[in-house]
């Protein structure tokens, strides 16, 4: 294992060679697609594991749609063909020959699970229809980054049909706010939520609502969205119901999203000189025990002292043991810094003895020495406190990168040196938001309940309300 | 809701409308590719529950492998290439440009899976490699049927790397013993395992291992495999190891997948006249409670009572309400009859003031009146006699309909007017094999340990082992 880049100095080195290290991906054959080794899939496996649960929880049933989409039906709804054609990857042959009609691999679903929505839907007692799907999806971007931006990834997207605008509104702020808990309760991630300006938004949305993290560069990093669909892909594929009067309704639609992404945000927002931190909700492995010893009487007991603690609490705690004798123990504590493990147990002869055993944690709180009869408790409330510490410390550290500036004559330069959120007055021209391209800032969200300046930080328009700008993946 | 298709007389109409009626899939716009709607992909999710769970618990890791593979890997195994090339779809285009090298999307994943092998193999210590991945594939199918064969599916697929022949054969028949443990004791279906003749094998196996289900028409359906693949594979992509002599070796691979056939595999094997009938264990519900009532103090206090039920078993049980008003008790019947929910609790007026509930099950074993009281034990039982009585029944469709014959000459025309599994005697030559064509049937799998007749069915050469003939989805 070779030492890591400069967390401070060479982030965007440190973090590819974090995801290498840490066995969390590789690069694979094929441009821009990326192999998810077992260390990232299991992360992946439980942020989606706590997602599904929510989903389902709040009513969605998953179901699941075709990969392969005709073309014509991108081209339906204009805005989307427009944001999604330069990005699509085409089946042209299949079965030996060419196809009449090429086929899109999805970069996303709204088109066809529209479409289904259509043969579906005849009356308002059909109403809500709440489906989502785990999926594969592809966008042929230009510039990859492992979990970031992959020409593939994985995500979940959902997509509602509602009778009201109303309900429609609620769903998608329910569902924004489910990303938020996700982030914050299990991710340690102070996740910010807000709406997208018009630049910014879904392809056919007429509202995209956003969550954003804080990477520990000073960049935002959008973590998934949920948006307010434009009755124009309802009109595009014609999904019409009879309504409560009788009548013919077009009715009002969702859809929300978040993908592998997050792995990377766990990465940029918790990772540290020495490698990964994982929050334990969602660490593959909770606690690692590293069995000290020298001579074969002190192994055989350390090791199945490590095996009854690890069958006794297996059920409720994600437990390795470390017994592989080619590797001393130093290496080993390296080893499971490296992979981000929240809590490491020792157990060397002398511990033996005394009934006790070493409890150190990944985020630096100090070792601390465990009476064996409290051992249990000690383990679930230690990692509980690494989850809290976690999400308090990724707090102050966004906090300390919110800056507040009135203009872009002094945020400019600032965010040139400084990487960080900005917050500021807008007018919600776009004129002004592209001022901000010289900066390589973009707006990342606007925080409609806050009005800190009264004019835009471009013009002398009145502000609507703050933004937040900042550079972003 | 139409009546279905006699199931004795238009079977393979009575499959296509009983998938539509219960809502398990839907037709696509996409020639073959069917849309899972959320009822069937529930059942997939559970079946993909418990396999997951079996997949982990004998050591093996889930990860994610790109889905577009150059065109030029499927070709570096002659036999693969061969085997799947009349079948794949074609990636040419991406980002609004022609590609230098043609993408096919993957209709397994072998070969990329073999060249990331060899990247992270160089020794015995990264011995064995124990991998899986929950994916789709396309394969561009002539004949469609949803869930039996379809161009877009969703399978996991194991990948496993042994040091020796040994060791990678156990690995196999280990994972085939798992599967036919998933069909007996989950899905209730009597799985037949054995081995495939070298005609049927996977393009690039040594031996290919088989579990085959026989459906309720007489037809045998190869519900999943596991390879033993051949050692080009491995030389193909040069995957190599220091052996534990310091020298140079290619190791064994397997690999091994089921489907979302095995969600058809449970109609065909279950359902009857009325519907679907679904084993327990890997039903979306368990148990619907329909209330009955005329006034609104009865419907007030038996919903109480349902959602009393309901909450106290929530964390053991599945179960639903079918609280619709504008329905009547007997049309619910026919509906959850429909949707095969093996467990039917209804609750009237009159067993309310009796302390008593009528429970229904959907094999016909008879209503039974339960005191509330002894409820909750007879639920739970009741579904364990159901998925024991459905496995048990399966069983005796298989038994009645596998016969055994010596010759083709009374086999073929038996076959002919009569499907069902025919065990006879074989050389293993593919002449005689081919002769079975003219019936319309295959040999399914090869039984090693039976020899019950000593020379082939077609020829007078000495019988090596029984097979199983039969016609085949």
């Amino acid at each position: 294992m070779n030492k890591l880049p400069d967390i401070n100095q060479q982030f965007a080195e440190w973090y590819q060679e974090i995801i290498y290290q840490a066995e969390l991906a590789d690069q694979s054959p094929v441009r821009g697609s990326y192999v998810i080794r077992p260390y990232g899939w299991s992360i992946w496996e439980h942020i989606k594991g706590v997602l599904d649960h929510k989903i389902k929880a709040t009513g969605h049933e998953n179901a699941s749609f075709p990969l392969l989409i005709p073309l014509s039906f991108l081209q339906k709804e204009a805005e989307h063909i427009e944001g999604f054609a330069p990005e699509v990857a085409v089946v042209t042959h299949a079965g030996g020959k060419e196809l009449e009609e090429p086929l899109v691999i999805r970069p996303t679903s709204e088109t066809i699970i529209h479409y289904m929505f259509a043969q579906w839907i005849k009356s308002y007692r059909d109403l809500p229809v709440k489906i989502n799907q785990w999926a594969n999806v592809v966008r042929w971007e230009m510039r990859t980054r492992p979990f970031l931006r992959t020409t593939e990834f994985h995500w979940q997207e959902g997509h509602t049909v509602h009778e009201t605008f109303q309900e429609a509104k609620e769903e998608a702020e329910l569902m924004l706010s489910e990303y938020v808990d996700l982030c914050r309760n299990y991710l340690a991630i102070p996740a910010i939520a807000g709406f997208k300006s018009a630049a910014e938004r879904f392809p056919g949305a007429d509202e995209t609502m956003t969550f954003e993290g804080l990477m520990q560069d000073g960049k935002a990093l959008q973590m998934g969205t949920s948006h307010l669909l434009s009755q124009s892909f309802a009109k595009s594929f014609n999904i019409q119901f009879q309504d409560r009067e009788g009548k013919l309704a077009y009715p009002y639609l969702t859809s929300w999203g978040t993908t592998t992404r997050l792995v990377g945000a766990v990465v940029m927002v918790h990772g540290d000189q020495k490698g990964l931190v994982l929050p334990p909700k969602i660490a593959p492995i909770q606690m690692v025990i590293v069995p000290i010893f020298k001579t074969p009487e002190d192994r055989d007991k350390i090791l199945n002292l490590a095996h009854e603690i690890k069958n006794r609490l297996k059920d409720s705690i994600r437990i390795h043991i470390d017994a592989r004798e080619e590797i001393n123990p130093g290496n080993k504590y390296y080893h499971w810094e490296m992979k981000g493990v929240p809590l490491r147990l020792e157990i060397g002869p002398r511990d033996l003895a005394q009934n006790q055993v070493v409890l150190a944690d990944r985020i630096g709180m100090g070792k601390k020495i465990v009476a064996l009869d409290a051992l249990d408790q000690a383990i679930v409330s230690t990692l509980d406190i690494i989850q809290q510490e976690m999400l308090t410390r990724a707090t102050a550290r966004r906090d300390a990168l919110w800056f507040k500036e009135a203009k872009l004559a002094t945020l400019g330069p600032k965010l040139d040196t400084n990487n960080g959120l900005y917050q500021t007055g807008w007018c919600q021209l776009m004129e002004c938001e592209q001022e901000l391209k010289q900066y390589k800032a973009t707006t990342r969200c606007l925080l409609p309940d806050q009005k800190t300046f009264e004019t835009c930080f471009n013009c002398d328009l009145q502000s609507i309300c703050d933004v937040l700008v900042a550079k972003a993946y």
